[in-house]
């Protein structure tokens, strides 16, 4: 039977969403608590992958489980939590659809990064926001941000995934949907960012080159020529991790 | 020589503002590393003790450094900031009038707490907002608080301080000037209240009982005659501290 969880996560404590034997990730807890109330191993899908340090609040994870378990998914959510709360929290869990994958079923992948703005940060958020004490141009930021929509080649903005050798070069053509900033309650701004899919890093290379044309390093129209690059070189600073939360995910 | 100072702290890793020995307080952080910068003990004054987890936003403290100690306000802001932060932000250092008290001095004081609503926490706010899953009447909460706006004997929503045997009982008289509710972003609900002084749990004692009005347990018009009581056990709920911020003093 496959299934599907919405999954929010503060994660300040982990390594990361993916499993890595020798530390403590969001999918290591989440499939150790999965085994238990199955009692049989699991192995997890994700809408996407976040790195060590980011949040989710809208995680989307597909499983398998066995057709000789009975599960009931509002108890295995009242289990997960049980077991995974307070760091994690299984927002909902569903039987899905046979051809339902997390991640290949995706339509479009929503993010959010918070910039605490003001000469001192606020305590309550150093685990949520990046602080920037330099003033910040925020119609500049949208007007740069606006050249990111659309389809481009984002090796600019992003880590390139190393290959095994004799495979091609994974492409970095994705196409943004919505991206902009917004000013949030006290002294936050936030940069929602919508795509069908994201490389590894382009948020984060995004925001960072965003902040920089805040401060005036780069005029806004210097973006289109960054994408031409297709080089990282070209962009700005990439943004610190805990700024960043894993929203939603449409199928 | 009389100095003031802005603080912010997260409540989490702290057992309360004030002093006390044998655990880590706020103050005594701060007093540590005003001592260590200054080279002279130092006892500071604030506008308002905030129980254990309770956070900082706009705390004020006054001390008084020995006149013969060259001090620049702009340089213990920086050194301060060194030796406390993360978790303590000075956010502002000024000499102050001679006759100057952060707890004398004070005009007025605002605190707000932050409820999250909707089944599940978000698990980036657990430490700074309380989690109530029942659906809540916001209506009905603000129609409750507004009873608690004058001058009032709020006997029923606080902890009575003991005095020492002799002393007269010490007045639950103040004067609120302001109490109300307000819809946050994303299923926060805060309460922001203010006051001419605070006694001691009033404010958690405040949301308490207005949440029960929220859930229905008690009517908005119900506050009069809890008010009239001058008795703890006919309000409802002590909320918890994590959800509240000491958030401004005016002198």
């Amino acid at each position: 039977m496959k299934m599907r969880a919405t999954v929010a996560y503060n994660g300040s404590g982990f390594h990361g969403f993916a499993i890595n034997n020798d530390v403590r990730t969001v999918a290591g807890d989440l499939e150790a608590a999965l085994a238990k109330v199955v009692r049989s191993p699991i192995t997890i899908t994700c809408a996407g992958r976040t790195d060590k340090g980011v949040h989710g609040r809208g995680q989307v994870i597909s499983f398998d489980v066995p057709d000789d378990v009975d599960i009931d998914p509002v108890r295995l959510e009242r289990s997960l939590n049980g077991l995974c709360g307070p760091s994690i929290v299984v927002r909902d869990v569903q039987v899905a659809t046979d051809d339902f994958d997390a991640r290949f079923s995706a339509q479009w992948r929503r993010y959010r990064y918070q910039v605490m703005t003001g000469k001192h940060p606020d305590p309550l958020r150093i685990e949520s926001a990046w602080h920037v004490w330099q003033p910040l141009e925020l119609d500049a930021m949208n007007q740069a941000a606006a050249h990111l929509v659309g389809e481009h080649d984002f090796s600019s903005f992003c880590k390139r995934v190393k290959v095994p050798e004799g495979e091609p070069e994974k492409s970095m053509t994705r196409r943004v949907l919505e991206a902009g900033w917004r000013e949030g309650d006290d002294d936050i701004v936030e940069f929602w960012v919508q795509a069908t899919a994201f490389c590894h890093q382009m948020v984060r290379s995004f925001v960072g080159t965003l902040v920089d044309v805040g401060m005036g390093k780069f005029d806004p129209d210097a973006i289109p020529e960054i994408l031409a690059a297709q080089n990282r070189t070209a962009a700005g600073q990439v943004a610190p991790p805990h700024g960043l939360t894993f929203w939603e995910v449409r199928y």
